[in-house]
């Protein structure tokens, strides 16, 4: 730890994900761990942070009043509910510091007041945290604008672990969005993701899907552009699921040089 | 070509297969075009052979009469259909010569008399004449044995251009034929060939299909078994349909110092 | 052909490019072929092109008057050499059409006279005319940028068949480029073209190339972002030689509707 | 655990891998840690193995007699140090067990020594653990068999995590040397290990080498066999380090039920 480290506080510090960022920041360069956070009437109040997470005693306490916490710290990694993440949110406008937000399932009103909070917090909400899921979804959007649905057609191919009980993939739908983007389509009129039997040739501007499950695979994802003798394939593999704890910290030390406002990954890429 | 060039005659001459063989003989060392042979009342009969394949005159006359062209032959290569098939094997026997047969659908009638000429003829005869293809089957059943199904799931993908009307592949089919069969269990009750929805965790044993189309791939075929923390894959990639052409001269050129008998490609492999 | 078909002159074809010019021409929607020239002197003036390049006869006898073929013409291929080039611009400037010159090896001063003309022609340059690999060289340069150094290793590989004699291709060095671009740092500098035995631990920025090489394999390219638990890949994977025919055709209709200027394959993309 | 779960002893339980293996051992189905074991004076002696295996406490002391461990066991997981390793390979014959041997660097001697202990033990020594790459090894001998020189190239790539010192890894030339011996020939005399600048066409029949390294990969090998017009690719993917526990687990439940004698992971593969 140096003195120059960015203050970090964890909410929802006892859970799994909680548990993977204090471990992430514990050892990453240029971030410390400020404080742990948990809900009042947590029975893990007053626990080594550390010790929870499988470190070993690092001196911080876990504690229930995160205002206290956020007031001398830099930023707030938050991957709790919404409810919480919108008071959260509150609390970083009036500390004004860094809030990474990668809660998922806010409504329209959640986002309404996290948008109010980022004209004092820097805010930065995504719902996939991950640097290289982020730019694949970037990258895919232009190939698939610059090369014609008459010539090059997509697929887009996903391996996961054989626990996964649905298909395709959230990402792998995410990417499809993308390409569809990129070709000014909707991507419900043009996907298709059942091949079986007798199909017939493929449709022009189809956007197929194909889904792979075994092993312990965390998420594999590629995106296919096939043209007459040449492809091109865009791929994005996650070996770790630390993937998204590091992306936050990332998001929380580019937002540390920030405006106040509400940023997504794209911006901590610079791809905005 | 020289003196201790393996004569071949190729039948069927004049469909597109014929002239892929016509040409991939007329190009590969070891071997050389002997004669062409289409059925009587073509209208290709007295054509140059190299010029209807596109290589240029090469002084080799379409012909009607097989036995004649057989007897002075060391091997005839056949993709034809069951019944010129069976014709063209009894012949062969008569000459004593090499006869590769890349016939598909044949009755069990046919390959009766196909094994009868058999006791004369050096018969190689497969329904996939490329010699990758044949080795990723014994490979698949071998790995398929070796990593139990309790601890390795496998999945099987297939992709082929944006034309091919049905899914999976056949070659897909018979990858996971060979891995059913090292697994000691029937494919059709262990096969997955639809993923999309809520699908539930993968069965414990099952043989995952997958299938991609698009741009103008040949084939390609994955089989994938995945375990905790590792995965095998064992991949076949096509990129020209001359393939199953050279792996005929391939296997012709194997049976020119065999005894008469019936054999696949296995054996030219030297993997029976 | 239709009324509406562009209609395109092939330079230089008697060549073997000139040739797969030709054929693709021939064989793809929306264009046709009007003349084929060659320079005065050739043996094959007069001869037919189509029956020249394996078509059959196509009633286009291979001429040597560039200007009269280009005067009713919309576009020119030309993939020939400097000093042609630099004469077919002034007469592609003189009759007001698009020229696509895929030739390598231009001076400065070429590139000055090329340039001169494209205020009357519209000039579409390009060392590699495949729209792959010129997407893949911007989504390199791109995702160089935006995923940092200090936690991003980036690779590139490249595999090609048995005969090739140098290492690695142009189009790798063209990714390092692109890479190292998008990093703001001199490929020279940073790039690791060898490892073998004792390499010590891999430098940071360094941007490291490997060889594969084998069979007939046309060209297949791939960049590795490799992250703490992530990796992002772009890959390009060519089946076909006639790619750079196929980019070049893209490019005349593409020319069709600009105004004069000099444009790249980047501007056929959409993506400068 | 259940009463059939194999009672398991791991020696070197305070190092990183005696660590793993108690982990697995404890997670795994139809096995149970029954001892763990340090070297007398250790200062880990009497402590919890769980704990300091980052699993909480599991009530097994770390205990400094292997016999007293040995003789209520059935078998014994040891990746320590060729001395040790001799020494419990005769405990693990007086007590008549499955002793799974991890260890490397075994002089000549220490194997006479251990091969002797397997006239009582079972004994099952590998130098790599992993079920995948003992069976990727066999695979690739027969492919390289099967395939000829002439007309097959071989080429082995790999990528490992940006830390590694040296290059091609073990595994890489392991693999080497199996395709060496399906051809029958030295990999000495026939490796390519660099290309960079003129190299000149392929030799035929060399097997070349391609080395990546990036990020945190644990581990990719692919062994390539590239034909006319097709290719084979055999690869294996580790994620984890766990494989090589796991592999020693798996092991040691094949030779529970095998006779004294000296085996290899071939031999619990089945493929021997």
């Amino acid at each position: 730890m140096s003195e120059t480290d960015m203050k970090l506080v964890v909410v929802g510090a006892a859970g799994r994900m909680g548990q993977t960022l204090i471990r992430i920041v514990h050892g990453m360069a240029g971030v410390c761990l400020h404080a742990a956070v948990e809900r009042p009437g947590s029975p893990f109040i007053g626990r080594d942070a550390g010790e929870l997470a499988g470190l070993g005693p690092i001196d911080v306490a876990i504690a229930d009043k995160p205002l206290e916490a956020f007031v001398e710290a830099e930023g707030v990694l938050d991957f709790t509910s919404p409810a919480a993440t919108v008071e959260f949110a509150g609390l970083a406008a009036q500390a004004r510091i860094v809030h990474v937000i990668g809660t998922t399932g806010c409504s329209a009103d959640d986002d309404a007041k996290i948008r109010a909070a980022a004209r004092h917090a820097r805010v930065i909400k995504s719902g996939n945290m991950s640097l290289g899921v982020n730019l694949l979804g970037v990258l895919t959007e232009q190939a698939a604008r610059a090369l014609k649905a008459a010539d090059w057609d997509i697929e887009i191919l996903e391996m996961h672990h054989k626990h996964k009980v649905d298909a395709p993939s959230g990402t792998a739908l995410l990417l499809g969005e993308a390409a569809a983007k990129g070709r000014g389509i909707e991507l419900a009129d043009h996907s298709v993701r059942v091949r079986d039997g007798h199909t017939g040739a493929r449709p022009e501007g189809a956007i197929g899907f194909a889904t792979l499950r075994g092993g312990s695979v965390v998420g594999e994802h590629s995106v296919i552009l096939a043209g007459e003798g040449e492809q091109v394939t865009l791929s994005h593999s996650a070996t770790d699921r630390s993937i998204f704890a590091r992306g936050a910290v990332t998001a929380a030390l580019w937002g540390r040089s920030q405006k106040p406002g509400f940023y997504s990954m794209l911006d901590v890429l610079g791809l905005n």
